[in-house]
């Protein structure tokens, strides 16, 4: 039986290129997502890869819709190998004008889903005598940047987390591990590089190794396929040691 | 004029500590608690050391009223010089079973308040030209113990948003730091020194050394004064340049 | 044209361990130790794998002889694509009893030896556009241990070195990185459990897990597999932005 | 009596900042550096604050010499309570161009030093059943800078170092931390800036803010009374239960 990854925000950026990857390697596969036409783009990894594919539009900012995600994938596969808690939203902001909800929100979707959806899918990777439980954190839950109070907050306490869930795993062979990205080209990304080569008048080359790589002694973004490689490392059965570290893939960012 | 100092959860255990030493030092102290008897600690405190007190039984759990206890503050001393998020609750269990509400409350006081707090404050202390923000987070903001995910969680995630703070408060002589201690002797630790003495059929010096400082290299407790000279330190003039660090005083558990 | 990888240290225990996955892998392999054997084990890699092998027994502690150990790699293979910075010793013992040669002698080994080695790979891997320098270092490069003072210190110097090399490699294509692994069952470990287990009156499954993985949540010894994962992983042309980090493969022991 | 602090490199610097400051607070001193004058500077800080004082021009490269400065210590002032390995130096190259020897001699003072000082202390401060070792380690400690590969290997090493002794020191009331300063204003780096600013055409102030503190967010030398106040709290008494700890003192550097 083909193992089964459950991905949060899995219908774009980072969450999509994970997705793909496992895909390809195999996994069954449950997507998750807000766009409009995530069951579309489920369906098309999986008829490209020949893998079983679900969907789900799960509202994170529930609990119980996060648990209700937990159940429904072991339901419709028949189980639940690897849970990658992905799904994340940014602010930017002056602390003084950072408004609470939109701190409220981050904290909600970029930590506490986490959480829910670890807590729920537990009992069963238990059971199932094997978990690999990876999340997506980000350089900023090793490092600070300005204006970005929540979600530095949001993706260190994810750090934390994923040390707990690693020494409680441990004998149960549940893993828990983070995986922390510096810049990744996104569509998201790739929006806001055409805006601030605009609004700084300069070049898009410049804009991205001057403004968004700043702090990236490699000047280039970080692949999908990189943090795909680490992922699909993690989720391996031999990788049953690895387990409560994060790991930094960020063009030597943090190294300085 | 004396400076000001807010400490969160100050009528009791490591708060208090930090309390009497600021007021020995001259600072006047804007007390927080839950305790019925808070208003009484204070005046006890502020009548030793004659300095000025106040006290609010503030919950914070509510954005409001934090945002109002830094308001009553600033209004009653004229000025808030150093802010400790202090207050902090526990709660202990497997992930499996960790009821969904205690995860939220922990986040909530152990670390939202802080930002709720810091956010307030922060256009006061910029107008002001200092600021001195102390995180007492704690060497679980570096490190896991198993079954304390909620408390690992929002520990480490103070540390993220300490370094947020640091950056954005250098051009304003606002410096953010957070302190790390292992295990202190506070009246809540005693109490249980004792049940688990008689759960564990030890000696209380054998569960003082094998089970609560089992990961200190140094068996003994870290004493609240060792935690109040690193939070005077911190709050000097002079140490205008020390921001962004978290302070590890845990008897050398995270150097192991 | 097969990928070269040269491992110090690889005729035994974790670097033969990773040898023989990039044998396996399809690269050519430079071997170095000091088994007596050393060619012999070269050839039997080179032959199961069918790739082209050498063998040199260069001394580590003499800077002259690292040197040479690089330019006869370019020299035998035609490139060096891969420094796998790996040979280790280590002495245990109270630091007011630790002889001081056997001090100098792990820091010449453990970590000088990775200095002179990338130093003199430097300049063909710059004109190469292509170099991955892959140091093993060690849990011991993250937390200490009593009475391994020497090791701990260069275990974490290496780390150091890791973080400088990574930002000059930035604009080369040259990236750094270290992998850190907790206990693995290696012949010389194998030897330590049944000489413990005589000397503690305990069985050897007690060994491993009270004495030797007490700090490992994960009660398993780290497999060489998953080490030649990372380091695989690491080497890839596509992991060009994966530098100046390190890779705790250690069952849980840096989390808590 | 007087407590008495050993500290390497104190005839100028931070050494001496941290010198005046264990002065004024009733320390006795060993001065050590290689100022010819050394003696002379020795005199006139315990002249100033009336404490007794000694000096020794020892070559820390020899493992003997470092002994023997230990030796003295303990001989001219009847205690040995404080030792601050400071001494250090610093060479600037890309690693393809680094001479071997320049950074075999910083690794033998930056680092051996400690570890032989360190070293020969240790019974007599076992014996004492109190010593206080503090290593002035750098940001470059835990964090790199291109060209810096000896510096900050070295230490990074130190940190390492710390931790073991701390670990081993804890039965015996010998702690071990490390501080971590960011740029201070030396007499050297006062050269620096004068000459850079001629280099690069530009004012001093710019020098310092946008070359030598580009990576500290308080664009603010860190002062040498920063310094000493930490290693002041550090050598405490009552500071028992504080070590193995890295006290990054960095203006923020390390937080982003």
């Amino acid at each position: 039986m083909n193992k089964v990854v459950l991905i949060t925000g899995s219908t774009s950026g980072i969450g999509l290129g994970i997705a793909e990857a496992f895909a390809k390697a195999g996994y069954n596969i449950m997507f998750h997502g807000l766009e409009a036409d995530g069951d579309t783009i489920a369906k098309s990894v999986g008829d490209k890869y020949n893998v079983k594919v679900s969907f789900s539009n799960a509202n994170l900012l529930v609990a119980d819709e996060v648990e209700e995600l937990i159940e429904q994938t072991i339901k419709v596969f028949g189980g639940l190998h690897v849970l990658i808690n992905n799904a994340g939203i940014q602010y930017v902001a002056p602390i003084e004008d950072f408004p609470n909800n939109k701190y409220e929100n981050i904290i909600a979707i970029n930590m506490n889903a986490a959480f829910y959806a670890s807590k729920k899918a537990w009992s069963f990777m238990k059971y199932q005598k094997f978990g690999r439980i990876i999340n997506v954190s980000s350089v900023h839950g090793l490092r600070a940047s300005e204006f970005k109070t929540a979600y530095v907050t949001a993706k260190h306490g994810v750090i934390g987390m994923t040390k707990v869930l690693a020494l409680e795993g441990a004998p149960h062979n549940i893993t828990c591990n983070a995986i922390c990205p510096g810049y990744v080209k996104t569509p998201l990304v790739e929006g806001q590089i055409k805006d601030q080569a605009k609004a700084h008048h300069m070049s898009e080359e410049e804009v991205v190794e001057k403004v968004m790589l700043k702090k990236q002694a490699v000047k280039q973004f970080v692949s999908l396929e990189t943090i795909a490689d680490m992922a699909l490392l993690l989720a391996k059965d031999t990788s049953s040691t690895i387990t409560g570290t994060s790991f930094a893939l960020d063009g030597g960012w943090s190294a300085q």
